[in-house]
């Protein structure tokens, strides 16, 4: 089953490498990971999006809260949260075809962010049920290039069940 | 100096923890790390932006180069790149700064993602000039919840130094 779990930390070296290491050593991949700081600069996120063995990864949730850089682990998989994530595309495309990529982008509300004459890239964000339907129309343009962020994700609104998911 | 350094990288278990170790082995804190797949399953992109001096860094690279899951590292910082991020903001906001929020949002082109009575979430892209004043302006309605995915990359357009960055 896959999980989503956000770990914040205290923004020291070497806490990437420990919190990665955690599940590498348990023979988890991880399907991918951000980190970046908060509204403070002294504490960073970790999002980490991985697929196993839920009992192992309760093991590790439970070392991953022991180590003394970790502030909180929450495992948002059983929890309502909005997930997102950013994927930058860079797809061949001349002047003939770019209406078509045109086209493609505004039905996922991707922009186009770069252009030259051979090439476009455009960024698209969204939960992965958006994203790869996104990818999967741009491929037969020839993907050039392609760069996603992985997943992040934020609890849903105060009064959990309440939100109202607007895009 | 800021370094935004990109790592292709087999996507096997462990690689991530190697290559953040081989950072931190050598005092370089990492200030925002992303890792997700690639338009191939079998191959990850790391982004990396690090701080820190620029000897050390070339043997990080050289040594990163030796690691057998690398496939190719490259520091974009030289390079002519597009550099996204994406951070979701949940800022405090009831019916009566409801507009208050739009306004500052749609001058950054954020969208609002989730809402409820007393809060609202919203997404903005872009470097980091784009969304450190977008953090600064929803600051004073107070932000409950911040989350960045950390800079990705990607190179400019095929024919360096023509292309157009439009966004």
């Amino acid at each position: 089953m896959k999980h989503t779990i956000s770990v914040l930390v205290d923004n020291q070296f070497g806490v990437l490498a420990r919190v990665s290491g955690m599940f590498s050593a348990r023979g988890y991949n991880i399907i991918s990971l951000c980190v970046g700081e908060t509204e403070s600069q002294a504490i960073s996120r970790m999002t980490v999006t991985v697929r196993g063995d839920d009992s192992a990864l309760a093991q590790i949730i439970r070392q991953l809260n022991k180590l003394v850089d970790v502030i909180a682990v929450e495992d948002l998989t059983s929890t309502s949260f909005v997930e997102r994530e950013l994927v930058m595309i860079k797809v061949r495309a001349d002047s003939k075809r770019r209406s078509e990529v045109i086209q493609v982008s505004n039905i996922f509300r991707a922009r186009v962010v770069d252009l030259d004459a051979e090439t476009m890239t455009v960024e698209v964000t969204g939960s992965g049920d958006k994203v790869t339907p996104c990818i999967e129309m741009m491929r037969p343009f020839g993907i050039a290039e392609l760069v996603r962020t992985g997943v992040i994700a934020i609890s849903r609104a105060a009064s959990a069940g309440n939100g109202q998911e607007t895009d």
